[in-house]
């Protein structure tokens, strides 16, 4: 087997494969729940029709059977998770079966969150089609779905039994949808590691031109800032709040536009530079520092700031994170290139002197 | 506080305190959570009405909401997680909220099961107000929800902080319901403890006139069982099997009357003799045991046999058992009074039998 694995500490480990193919999986899965096992792909139309055959042709020696999902984050609710529960005893599956979860963040955390608690848990392999989930919601074990009182309300840690991450399925996805992954490495890289952003700001024309072997350099580097963080704190008590830089910001914003006409990728980076500019006041970033973030964020396309947003709407939108303690907004700054500290203890002022920095 | 303290070993361990009162949760949650939490009581609605008082009494440092859900095993579904999810947000839970389950099985399961999806999971706090969900249902950490595909077909296991028995809410508890948790009562006696079998059988008048001292002894022996099976074997591949002796059988029974004109004692009750005679044709149990377990039920007025039962419709059934391996019948046998054994091997013949002796 090619490719490159690393691990995941957590209560249970689990590897995450990069680098590897589709039509390799059963060889794996072979070693791992032996053969002759029953496995449920679950997946959206588009990548069906794209990837599954790849996927099946390694699976001779197992009884598979598909479960079509139509694409969108509104798929992602308990009424998807009971039909997909319908579906799956239609097809005989049980406490034995393991999920196959072939696709994006959404049919990740839809499948990897029915896995959780079908028959009280099934096993399951996060097979990332997006650079997002590749980089990012793959790892980690956490799996949910969306609820109409609030996004991924209704959740679970539940590690997956592996990661198996075949980059050339990134030829198919749209330069968008790579965006939300390239925001999320930008701040792996803001956080966590600094080589990963000098990297980047090199080859930002050749990731623009979509040049193969450098998704699969920048999507490993990535994953491993990821997979590090998480196998520090799995249940997000310490480093693992990192991952949340730019968020906070971030979902504000994109919860006061409804999620419409702002993708998650740009709600990042438009958080990502509005904490930045919170860290420099604070003196833990240079404007050297902050500029350079702006120019790459610039680069790829990324918005760096918005047009007529009530700064006050969005700093009570923050008050609602479910990640504040004790009524207090929990932020993720940056200490220069490659650090972050968590701060507690900001004021609604200096919120609100970030968040002008970023409104025009 | 008065009361005794039985633990239960587990992936998280969790305290089980028999014989307290409903009064003096609110002093130990003091000096487990701190005071002033936030506190959602999830309960039915006689429940609330006859037991919510003598809790809220208790609780006075605390800021408490109450859910109520109707009552029924229908209750028991992703819907019900639905609404629960809005109230919860409705009354400003986040994850650091403590959810109080006061009622039976059916609440213990759902607010439990809720509790370990919302916002990835809170805490929770079992206070069974049954007698089986005192033996039974509030030990062992499995909480679930119904489908129309199955029942408890949505599930985890999820441990909860701890569990708060006070047995005099049993006075209120009809005798039907009384008779649910007896026969799990039995079913622990036959698997695991001979010598509560025989405090059952000595003292079988008095419990039928329901006075309290003997439901004290008798739970708190009751639940020691289960404590004990769960904390051997918390995610049920071994001893934790044993707690389903009577249950193969028993459960198809229920499903071929659609749990209709069934309790789920009666089922057990029955599905218990069924065993058995089986038991005794493989020469584990000798005719005056077998004897003295049905003379014991039909004691208490549960049932030993049924009516016009088609015994080939329920072995089919029996092979839907989610707990069956790879197409094997899993089967509990008890051996001689106060042992269990699982076996894998049991032909269809033999269960043929064991299940004539029980249609009349
Ligand atoms: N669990 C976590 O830790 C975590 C972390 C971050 C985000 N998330 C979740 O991830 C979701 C977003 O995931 P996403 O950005 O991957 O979106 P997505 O899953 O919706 O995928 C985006 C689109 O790309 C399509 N697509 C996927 N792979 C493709 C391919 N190879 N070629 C062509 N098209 C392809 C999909 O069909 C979809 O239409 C959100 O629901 C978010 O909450 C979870
Ligand atoms: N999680 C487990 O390990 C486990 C084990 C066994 C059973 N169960 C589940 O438990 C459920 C059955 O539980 P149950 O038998 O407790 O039924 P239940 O919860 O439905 O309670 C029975 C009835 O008694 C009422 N009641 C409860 N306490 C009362 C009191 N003190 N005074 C007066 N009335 C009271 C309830 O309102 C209800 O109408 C089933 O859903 C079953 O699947 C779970």
């Amino acid at each position: 087997m090619q490719g490159q694995r690393i691990d995941v500490a957590s209560e249970k480990p689990y590897p995450v494969f990069l680098g590897v193919t589709l039509e390799n999986l059963g060889e794996y899965l072979a070693t791992r729940i032996g053969m002759g096992e029953h496995l449920l792909v679950v997946t959206h139309p588009n990548i069906a029709e794209l990837y599954l055959d790849s996927l099946k042709k390694g699976l001779p020696s197992f009884r598979v059977d598909t479960l079509i999902v139509p694409q969108g984050e509104e798929e992602k609710s308990l009424e998807r998770i009971s039909e997909l529960t319908s579906a799956a005893i239609a097809y005989g599956a049980d406490r034995k079966t393991v999920v196959l979860a072939l696709g994006g963040g959404v049919i990740g955390d839809l499948a990897g969150f029915f896995a959780s608690m079908f028959m009280r848990g099934m096993r399951y392999v996060q097979i990332p089609t997006t650079l997002l989930a590749m980089v990012d919601s793959s790892i980690g074990g956490k799996v949910a779905v969306n609820h109409p009182a609030g996004k991924n309300l209704l959740g679970d840690f539940y590690p997956p039994l592996a990661v198996w991450t075949d980059f050339s399925t990134l030829e198919t996805l749209p330069w968008e949808e790579m965006l939300n992954g390239l925001a999320e490495t930008v701040k792996h890289a803001v956080i966590a590691d600094e080589e990963l952003l000098s990297f980047v700001e090199r080859h930002a024309q050749d990731i623009k031109a979509r040049k193969p072997e450098l998704y699969k350099e920048l999507a490993s580097r990535s994953s491993a800032v990821k997979v590090k963080l998480v196998s520090e704190d799995e249940t997000e008590q310490g480093k693992r709040m990192f991952l949340n830089f730019g968020h906070s910001f971030g979902h504000a914003l994109e919860a006061e536009m409804a999620y419409q006409g702002i993708t998650h990728g740009q709600g990042v980076s438009i958080g990502m530079v509005a904490a930045t500019h919170l860290a420099q006041e604070r003196g833990l970033m240079s404007n050297a520092e902050v500029q350079r973030l702006i120019n790459l964020l610039k680069s790829f396309g990324l918005p760096v700031s918005i047009k007529g947003k009530n700064p006050q709407t969005l700093i009570d939108l923050m008050g609602a994170d479910k990640k504040n303690y004790q009524g207090q907004k929990v932020l993720v700054l940056p200490k220069g290139i490659g650090q972050a500290i968590v701060v507690r203890d900001a004021k609604d002022e200096e919120i609100m002197r970030a968040w002008k920095k970023v409104i025009k």
